[in-house]
């Protein structure tokens, strides 16, 4: 089926990011919100028209971009009013909403559960671009009474926002996501809330590997609340099986277990790291450090010159939060020396001994 | 004192990154290593003279650069052949290899620990770089034995690599690494550990988040096992106090326990967060989303393209691991309209309504 109207139910980060992607591509896009001036903001940042939703302005497709624990009554509203001909949503807990909803006796048959991978650790629609889920995947999850056509309409948007439609049952998703998503989360929380104790000495020799582990720990505590309770059986076994790594390594540690645990953790989780998708490059690289002054419009004069060799780079990173910035350009091997030759010679800091 | 020669023990990552920098400034580095061929490949790379340690060839300064349980008896050998006036270490671990030293019989009054913060994923002499301390934190453990032309010595070695001296006891150091370095660790090898287990379906749905949470899990495991037993009392105690948490959550999302510690956890992991060091910018920011064809090359032409525009672009951060790559540029928020403008007038796939 082609998609012609959407009706985005909830616009925040999720629903204004869908719905921005949408407009790109003419379709017309209903916006309704619980807050009528959220919706009012998405509509002013260009994502559709702000409604009251009813059936005078029935859509092709309802997108309930609502937290997990508040889809099945946006269901059975949207479908109550005749506000959209079939309904998805995109909360990232699946099993536990289309259960709830089908006890409240909702129309099976026109919904279609999803949820687009990706987001920010901002939120609201100020934060939204209709990029988010461009090449990302977007698990849909039909239940044997979805009809074909509802199948297709939500595949359709999943498509018109640029991501990959990946099909699986609500349990295999909600098992994948506590392990992928949920648990990390939660684990990082509880790596960070240590941090939150500590005195600010020891804090001071805390670097990027501790960043990196908490990052997502940084996101908003009312939301995870929402998609952590909706998925708990999952995330508690996964939890609690980290929980006894931790318990066992602690014990050998101390000297009151064997002493296995320790080294078999660390292989493990080297193992673990490597079936991560994606983050590999393949073909020999090269990287030169510069070190940078850690203020506005210093990257963009060392762009500049890096523009002005004529050598292809393929990555920047930064090392942020050193007094002295530093940043690792990644070209092809054959190319390193050269490069730090040419930015030396234009008075940039690089080490020598770049690998 | 001025330090004019160095006699690097253990020529690996870390050593050889302190020779290369010492390098830098012009002093002699002698370089020794268990394995002579490792020694060897650390000269070649410029990091100075592969030698047999002797006390014909007297240094001003040793740095046993080698992990922390091998850190005594490397200082015992060192004076025992009078190979150098004053010696410090580059271990992560500090108060029991200096009372491991002392029960040796080592002569504790030229001898001051200390600990570079820092270092890669990579190993060995290849991955080396003399930029790797410059403006991180260079943690020194005076004892009271320690003479001040010691001290002296070992400040001057982490000046002269561009580190910033911090100066605590050996206990206070390694309470705190045991906090914002070995257990982030060893808390993403637990939760790497359950990917290793993970089907190939459930994998595919990983992303960023669980990439960056598991990122530092990476790390050697031989390396780390002799690190995390040389610290072991300090990190048994976080890692209980981790795996206490997660078991109370695990506890509240099975019911069998109060629901309170699931948000409680949530919040904390949001202050300890807020409490790293870095990574936090002033000023506001705009961004500028482009979808990039994830294949060499590209991000070059991309770069060429901002730089001919003129504006000053102040990060550039990519998402990889996604089909389609996605590339977002930090500018003035001023600047962000502007910017996406003249991308897209040059062929570039800006989404709109970027923020």
């Amino acid at each position: 089926m082609g998609l012609r109207s959407v009706l985005i139910v909830g616009t925040g980060l999720i629903g204004t990011s869908i719905a921005l992607a949408l407009r790109e591509r003419g379709l017309e896009v209903l916006l309704a919100d619980r807050d009528p001036a959220v919706a009012r903001l998405a509509a002013e940042r260009g994502a559709g028209r702000a409604v009251e939703p009813s059936g005078a302005e029935r859509a092709d497709l309802a997108v309930l971009a609502v937290p997990p624990g508040a889809v099945p009554a946006a269901l059975r509203d949207v479908q109550k009013l005749g506000a959209a001909r079939y309904c998805t949503d995109a909360a990232s807990v699946k099993a536990a909403p289309i259960a709830e909803a089908a006890a409240l006796g909702c129309d099976m048959t026109a919904f279609v559960g999803g949820h687009p991978l990706g987001g920010r650790e901002r939120s609201g629609p100020l934060a939204a671009r209709p990029g988010l889920f461009a090449g990302r995947r977007w698990v849909l999850c039909p239940t044997p009474e979805s009809a074909p056509a509802a199948v297709e309409a939500a595949e359709a948007l999943a498509l018109a926002c640029g991501a990959v439609p990946v099909v699986m049952s609500g349990h295999e998703h909600d098992r994948a996501v506590a392990l992928t998503s949920h648990t990390p989360h939660l684990v990082a929380s509880a790596l960070a809330a240590r941090f939150a104790e500590a005195p600010e000495p020891v804090m001071a020799l805390a670097g990027q590997g501790a960043r990196d582990v908490t990052r997502i720990a940084a996101g908003a505590p009312e939301l995870w609340s929402s998609i952590v309770w909706s998925n708990a059986g999952p995330i508690a076994e996964a939890l609690d099986q980290v929980a006894g790594d931790l318990r066992r390594t602690a014990r050998a540690l101390r000297g009151t277990g064997p002493g296995e645990p320790v080294h078999d953790l660390l292989v493990r989780g080297v193992e673990g790291y490597a079936r991560i998708p994606g983050g590999e490059r393949t073909g020999r690289r090269g990287s030169v450090p510069v070190l940078v002054p850690d203020r506005p419009g210093e990257l963009a004069l060392l762009l500049h010159a890096v523009c002005v060799t004529g050598i292809g780079v393929e990555a920047v990173a930064f090392a942020p939060g050193r007094p002295v910035g530093m940043v690792e350009l990644t070209v092809e091997q054959g190319s390193a020396g050269h490069l730090a030759g040419e930015l030396r010679a234009r008075g940039w800091a690089v080490p020598v001994g770049e690998a």
